[in-house]
């Protein structure tokens, strides 16, 4: 076996993916910092010096996780937005897809969303700059439908924020054991996101006007 | 100085509170795993042994964290929950008092919701029973609106949750030069949680009947 030949079987893209999918249980498990690269490598398969060929460090799988995730729920958003019909449709599409996303994943969304912070600062700004693109994919469908005059949405960026919150937070409390599938969940997260963005006939909210102190940031949001 | 006075000093209740508060501060800026006794100890003012004589471990600090924010948490919604009204009202009051929490506290949330795995098994089982307590706080206020007619939730604990996603997420995303207080996003939280929940006139949602392999569990939802 020449030198060539283990450098090639080391750089196996097969081996990366082996390390990535160890790394992605791990981190789900464990957390990131009570991980090691000597547990990624032995659940891979693989020595520790193998795994350095692949990643630098742990915080590189990490990083590389976190990315490719987040790209492909840019991905999933950018397709959906795109689907046919109007902005209604194409809302309830958006959402579907990141609500099952989220389920789906739950395990890996989890680590990817939560450990931002154990990512370098030009990492982090690399994953916000993929997170504000996601953000104002959908922030774009909601503008849509208010021009379009379907949706009551009087500061569209929040409107998304909460819509996303909606999504991004499933992963949180989603496991494989609860009732619904994540069909189910994504349907009804869209019927959801829907209701909120839909004008309504009459007051839009009676509670918000009983409290004084509150209620011209509630007025102003839903009036303007 | 006797034994007796320097235990008492030791066991000062300001001296808990200063350790709670160096120990959220350092979870939060740099995650439970990465955080030392020492920092925390040093954060504090005070010795390694110092933190000992309050604290067996950085666990145990973690836990009083998160089953005192849990408590204040189930206490601020049982609270909005008991509050005058009809279940709009109560819905309203109980999605903004939790809202507000995350949006003010949101810091120690993502410690509190995002540290759970590092609680030992028996933390996790008493955190899960107070969260499950904070479910079940809300999704009866959910099921007396569905009762007396002014709500539309076909499965109030599937609701309940989306709702409190929507009021947890905040504390993934909120920072202190967004620009939306916590009272206007409060707001804003439970004119999106009541929208979500009012009934409509008409077809709830149109883009799911498009899916022939989500319609049955959508439409289910939105029927039953």
């Amino acid at each position: 076996m020449t030198t060539q030949h283990i450098n090639d079987t080391m750089t196996d893209p097969t081996n990366r993916t082996r390390l990535r999918e160890a790394a992605t249980s791990a981190f789900a498990e464990n957390g990131f910092h009570a991980t090691t690269t000597r547990d990624i490598a032995a659940a891979a398969g693989m020595s520790p010096a193998a795994l350095y060929i692949h990643h630098r460090s742990k915080q590189d799988l990490l990083h590389v996780i976190s990315r490719d995730g987040h790209q492909e729920v840019l991905q999933l958003v950018r397709d959906a937005s795109a689907s046919s019909g109007g902005p209604e449709d194409r809302l309830a599409e958006v959402i579907r897809a990141l609500a099952a996303y989220h389920a789906e994943n739950h395990t890996i969304a989890r680590t990817v969303n939560y450990e931002i912070h154990s990512l370098s600062p030009a990492q982090q700004a690399e994953i916000g700059g993929l997170r504000t693109a996601v953000l104002r994919e959908v922030q774009a469908v909601v503008e849509d439908g208010v021009e379009a005059g379907v949706f009551d949405a009087p500061d569209p960026e929040l409107t998304t924020l909460v819509l996303l919150s909606l999504c991004v937070d499933i992963s949180r409390w989603y496991e494989q054991d609860r009732p619904w599938s994540p069909g189910e969940l994504s349907d009804y997260a869209s019927v959801v996101a829907l209701n909120a963005v839909r004008p309504r006939s009459g007051q839009r909210i009676d509670a918000a006007t009983r409290q004084p102190s509150t209620r011209s940031a509630s007025e102003r949001m839903a009036t303007r």
